[in-house]
């Protein structure tokens, strides 16, 4: 039921944790949709930071055709920020300071688009209007390459870090087994998921049966063994010819350490710093004598717009207008959902859901999705993860480069006394 | 002039040294140009060891769409391998070998697809037939990532790892601004290139001006001078509020040691190893204390076919049909070399030029192409480069995924003894 809403009404967008190849299409879809109900958006800049240092944005200065490009451009258009909210006891003040921020530009709706952090965020800041006196709707909206929330089926962001790591894979595989005869035998692709190994099990879609790659993935959720992993790739190579291995960055030895923090030692007995692949790359090296090369695309796969999954590109942008449905509606302390009604044809609508049953909790890969020799995905992992990378959608190009918008991010006349105060 | 040739006569094709994402599509080029003329094409398995072993390949056995297919495969589809001849007074036998194995296959033209140490053999090869008593024609096609092959304008291979490493600057640019005010600060990407800095100038079409990404480029015909490239970090971090910093592997200290084996030390007095770029995020960390994070794409940047420049995808192409003409017209120790006929449009023509001119020479990069303060390119750069990673090539796709072909790869019996003599 769609509440009555003043003229001078305005809408707050913010963006929060870590971006993504999609994110600002969701921002895309929050804009066009307020702006097709009449509904003034202001931005905060670098996410919540930017609310409580009134640093906002007022997007009616850009243009329809710069809005309608933030569907193809990555990173976080109006910035982003790693700052999670104390809870309300510890730092009332903040929440305090929040509510006279909207009060004082009539911001009567808030979509915070982030992760398992900014749901538990905007949950609270749904609890503070009625304790304030103040009346705000709280929508979270769901953004997160890990593809780790609760309820949602997928999380917008994930599918195309799935297609990068998945594309990469099948590709550094081509390049590997051109040369595994005299050259490189094992290859390594470290991918990001420190807890849940959503992005590492994305790269099994690459190949399918016991010689394509990747022949190893390693998961978070299990421990790493190293005499198993070995024997695995000294099997591999000895059937295969080479051997491609996909590991997550959040795997952990026996006792409980990172194993990018576990003090692998080099042939020097130094302990070895840095990320998971050189680490493994040392233990094949050393253990098996294999020549070995390794990647480490950080940045890279999260922010790989031009490669982006269509599907996940259609969600992101999905989820930001039902965002602004939501709110407009008189909905507080929901998020927009994704739910699967079909695997093949893939089919998927999108429903609110209550922030109550997403924040602070981590969905993790389900046992059913990882392989019994521990180091693969079942069949019901590439039912789940395939429609997920479907679809194209690169970005215009111009002299070879994709065209990404710069948007001129006017700012609001500021209002209050600086925060934190002096 | 057309030398007249016999029904039975075949051409050998072979693929030497690192594989890119076009390398095939020159395969391409000599195999449909070669079927147009009624000579069958053999390839070798895994470069030079292939005609050496007597493992051959009988490309008659490919379906007209895989070969076509082969224009968007990355990786090396008869294998590669990183094996240099000896020279012929140092190992007569291996040349006596190859002529043994030419003369029992009846191969008339060679074709050798590589780089400098290819050219090099290529040229070796081509003086062989006089002194052997055997007509063979060789002919050396261009194939390299490093771009430093003389003569020729460009190598092909170097504007597909170019355009992915400016678009790849790019968009880690785009996630970096976005998350500065309370994340990262510092970007520093590692990409190949021991000798020359062509891979790393490419990154430089990312952005132009003083405060768009790349901020720094760290070239290996410079010396590494950590105290100017700390100041200009620092000095850009304080005024863009974050830094991408664009690294080649093959950057050297004053005493010409690698900086990635050069002995940095980490936080507890060990030995740093590992690439470049955490190398240099362990001196940004410690002596600027800004959090930062580092790529390491290795063989994803060389094979990434989805992301292929166009223009160098056709003058792969280009280049495999060339070469064949010139078998075919009687030519020997040429390289089809890429002649640049003009800027802007971009107008290129192909070549025969001798392979004397070509082995053994290293193009660096011109002076006159590295910014007078080290960190950037110049006018002249850009202007070479930009032509280079024009123009979209995707491959097609199934399921969100580039369809490659995977050859048959049939052998041709063989009819020798092995080799080497048991």
């Amino acid at each position: 039921m769609p509440t009555r809403h003043a003229t001078s009404d305005r809408l707050l967008y913010a963006q929060s944790g870590g971006v993504t190849a999609v994110i600002n299409a969701t921002a895309a879809g929050v804009i066009e949709a307020a702006r097709a109900r009449g509904v003034p958006v202001y931005a905060a800049r670098n996410g919540i930071l930017g609310a409580l240092r009134e640093e906002l944005i007022d997007t009616r200065k850009e243009t329809r055709a710069a809005v309608a490009a933030l569907r193809h451009t990555p990173g976080g258009a109006f910035g982003s920020c790693r700052y999670k909210l104390k809870s309300l006891e510890a730092n009332r003040a903040e929440y305090e300071r929040l509510i006279e921020v909207f009060r004082a530009h009539d911001i009567r709706w808030f979509l915070y688009n982030g992760g398992n952090d900014s749901a538990d965020t905007a949950l609270k800041i749904s609890q503070l209007g009625k304790a304030m006196k103040y009346d705000i709707r709280c929508i979270g909206v769901p953004k997160t390459v890990d593809n780790d929330l609760a309820v949602t089926d997928c999380c917008p962001g994930f599918g195309s870090v799935a297609k990068y790591t998945a594309v990469s894979t099948l590709e550094a595989s081509l390049d590997v087994a051109s040369m595994a005869s005299t050259s490189t035998k094992v290859f390594i692709l470290e991918v990001m998921g420190r807890h849940a190994g959503w992005i590492a099990a994305a790269a099994g879609l690459a190949g399918d049966g016991a010689d394509a790659p990747p022949h190893l993935i390693l998961f978070p959720e299990n421990v790493f063994d190293e005499a198993a992993f070995l024997a695995k790739v000294k099997a591999t190579v000895e059937r295969v010819g080479w051997c491609t291995v996909v590991a997550s960055e959040g795997i952990r030895n026996a006792a409980g350490q990172f194993l990018a923090d576990a003090g692998t030692r080099d042939a020097f007995g130094h302990v070895q710093l840095g990320g998971v692949a050189p680490t493994l790359a040392e233990l094949v090296k050393g253990k098996l004598g294999y020549k070995v090369h390794w990647a480490l695309p950080d940045y890279l796969q999260r922010s790989a717009r031009h490669l982006a999954s269509r599907v996940d590109a259609e969600q992101a942008y999905a989820v930001g207008k039902a965002a602004v449905d939501c709110a407009l509606a008189g909905m507080n302390a929901v998020m927009p959902a994704i739910v699967r009604t079909s695997d093949a044809p893939y089919r998927w609508k999108i429903e609110p859901a209550p922030l109550a049953k997403i924040a602070n909790h981590e969905k993790k890969l389900p046992k059913g999705f990882i392989r019994k020799d521990g180091f693969g995905i079942t069949a019901a992992a590439r039912r789940y993860l395939a429609p997920l990378i479907a679809g194209e959608s690169a970005p215009p190009t111009k002299n070879g480069l994709p065209v990404y918008v710069q948007l001129k991010n006017v700012a609001v006349a500021k209002k209050l006394a600086p925060w934190p105060p002096g």
